[in-house]
């Protein structure tokens, strides 16, 4: 399978380090590859952690054992096993991640609960144990590893390494975010499952860290499809060891809260636009605004409708303004919507108003948009004061050539 | 573009004529094209109606109005226009289904509530009100024309005429269905609305017909999908002309109800089956089966959500037993499910249970069961009595090459 790079691809940023985080990579050998795909994480004794996982009814060990460890608080090291998820493996699976939880424990002197494990790859088949425990040896043995270097170790399909970085001043201190993602598709669980690292240097009390991460996700993360498929694995875990010295952030009454929640906010829209840059197949990078609907999560649902449609989806890669399948995919929403309230534009040009094509309706500024790799399409039910934004990729014959894999 | 017949096409069936029931088909040229693309049937006096439409919050003028004329219980007519679906086209567009309505229901001295229409194809552009009227009365001049010139005559992108029929004895005496349907997604506004037409020549109430048609349509055309999009304007109606001269069927109660409503529940069924396989690039049909769910409802949200997934159903069209996307699809269902208690098959061969895959997997004979055109997976969620089974097909290129509208 010829996995080309994304043409929404973007290069990897100049990324800090992070005081107190130090990466490792080692070659587990978890598939018939020669490239590493273990990453091995240190965290500074004190560093705080949250976490966001995926709602699906049957995710993997690692995620069920995720949500339990973010409840304490506190973490030392993450492990990401790439090249397979253990999802699905019982209590074999089970009995992998124990181990490896063993093995750094006991080399960092921490309770096993704080250390994270994530694994993404094929599912159904336990995470071999040898496998594991030689590389966390070999990992804990090798030379620190960059960023890039990092992003590329828990790839598994991606066709781009992908990583983020902000910064804000907290209390005249100046903290920095560094983050990596994995994910093209919202998941195939053999395949690409999204699994995001967010590390920063600022000191954040494990349950506001929680209450931000958690709200950026709302508007972020869950604001992004690929394929409408969830999966078993799905994780986003931040890390804050708070090596920059400021007063630890409790609430957004301390000063810089506000500064530092937007830089997480930013850091993870980047993440997130990154995973839709690398979509299966994907050759446009579709932005879905809705308006007016009678609340946000209602125009959410009605931003994910149009965003998992297969007939808008194959519009836009066609270069099709065919508002009548943003029309058909608001009206299966399932929210209240007048048909004859509806607009809907291309780009800033409207192309439908109050139920009706608008009567100037010039199609050239619009074809020329759909063109282009960029595109925006808006959506206002005039009922209210509803608002969300969502993102996505076109439906193209690449998706299908990934993901069907014919045998030959 | 090249639409060839698809490879699951069934032969049109021997259809028997229904007393009460005429055909005829005329060219009304809704689009540029030398076919017959007015379908006008006339209904005798007495004709009890029911009708189950699309649940779209922007449904078509035809739509709305049909919602509404269904209540009356009558019918002497039926229009139906291919080539223009008159969806979002405001008042335009209801003042030609009014014209239409006037027009049958002068010539046959009716109310114009009696005279049913609908209409498929593109969407945003009002049905032209002088190619209506000149198409009608050319169709009333014509000579009746047979089912299967119906049903070529009411589809748009199909690739076979799709037609059913059964019969049942209703207290000594022999009633005949006979049915058409279009649809070659489970929507595309401008591509493949679904619109069935069952006729029948038993006696039955209004009310009673109306209460076999929702329940069968609860296990048949709602049990369905292609690509997970859904209609501005699906539409399936039940017309009985009463002429077999059965005491009118008005309950379970009477004599042969149960014998009709198995008959009817039978046409809807193939109606609907015929339609996935007709679906825009199938080449496999899937059967999904869920047992134990909680509840009916439950192994139906479970069934859909795995048959509506772009992952599981290109894992079809490339032969692949890939049941951990299965797994997947159960889990985003957001019903209840334990990963634990899941077991899946392919064919009659389970792949995983209690959580695992099996010990002794066999690839073999489930490789050989992907290979052939019908596909049937099972999946039990061993939580309770809840079970539903749908149907889907696999989404391949084809889809791609129809949607995708690739402009040279």
């Amino acid at each position: 399978m010829d996995l080309s790079r994304s043409p929404l691809a973007l290069p990897f940023p100049d990324m800090p380090a992070i005081d107190g985080v130090t990466l490792r990579a080692a070659r587990a050998r978890y598939k018939d590859w020669d490239r590493a795909d273990l990453t091995y994480v240190e965290l500074a004794e004190g560093t705080s952690v949250a976490g966001v996982f995926t709602r699906s009814a049957c995710p993997s060990t690692e995620v069920e054992m995720g949500r339990e460890q973010v409840k304490s608080g506190t973490a030392r090291a993450l492990v990401v096993n790439a090249g397979n998820a253990n999802a699905f493996t019982g209590h074999r699976g089970r009995e992998a991640v124990e181990q490896i939880m063993a093995q750094v424990s006991d080399h960092l002197g921490c309770d096993p609960s704080e250390v994270f494990v994530s694994s993404t790859g094929v599912i159904g088949v336990p995470l071999p144990k040898d496998k594991a425990q030689a590389g966390i040896a070999a990992a804990l043995q090798s030379a620190p590893c960059n960023w890039e270097d990092a992003a590329n170790t828990i790839a598994t399909t991606d066709t781009f390494a992908k990583g983020a970085t902000a910064s804000a001043m907290v209390g005249g201190k100046r903290v920095e975010l560094a983050a990596i993602i994995k994910g093209s598709g919202m998941i195939a669980p053999d395949m690409a499952t999204m699994l995001g690292y967010i590390f920063t240097d600022a000191a954040v009390a494990p349950e506001f860290l929680q209450q931000l991460l958690s709200a950026s996700n709302v508007q972020t993360f869950s604001c992004i499809t690929v394929d409408s498929d969830t999966s078993t694995s799905d994780t986003v875990l931040a890390f804050a060891t708070g090596k920059a010295g400021n007063a630890t952030l409790t609430s957004f009454e301390d000063a810089g809260a506000d500064a530092f929640a937007a830089a997480l906010h930013d850091v993870c829209r980047q993440l997130a636009h990154l995973v839709v840059r690398d979509g299966e197949g994907a050759r446009k990078f579709i932005e879905i605004e809705v308006t007016g609907a009678v609340s946000d999560a209602s125009a959410h649902t009605v931003g994910m409708s149009i965003a998992n449609s297969p007939l808008v989806k194959t519009a836009i890669a066609g270069e099709d303004a065919n508002w009548g399948r943003v029309v058909m995919a608001v009206g299966k929403a399932g929210e209240p919507a007048d048909r004859d309230r509806l607009a809907i534009r291309f780009a800033d040009k409207w192309v439908a108003q109050a139920g009706l094509a608008v009567d100037s309706y010039d199609e050239a500024p619009i074809a020329a948009h759909l063109k282009g790799q960029e595109i925006s399409i808006g959506v206002d039910l005039g009922l209210g004061q509803g608002r969300a934004t969502v993102w996505t990729c076109d439906l193209t014959h690449g998706y299908i050539d990934i993901n069907a894999d014919y045998r030959s």
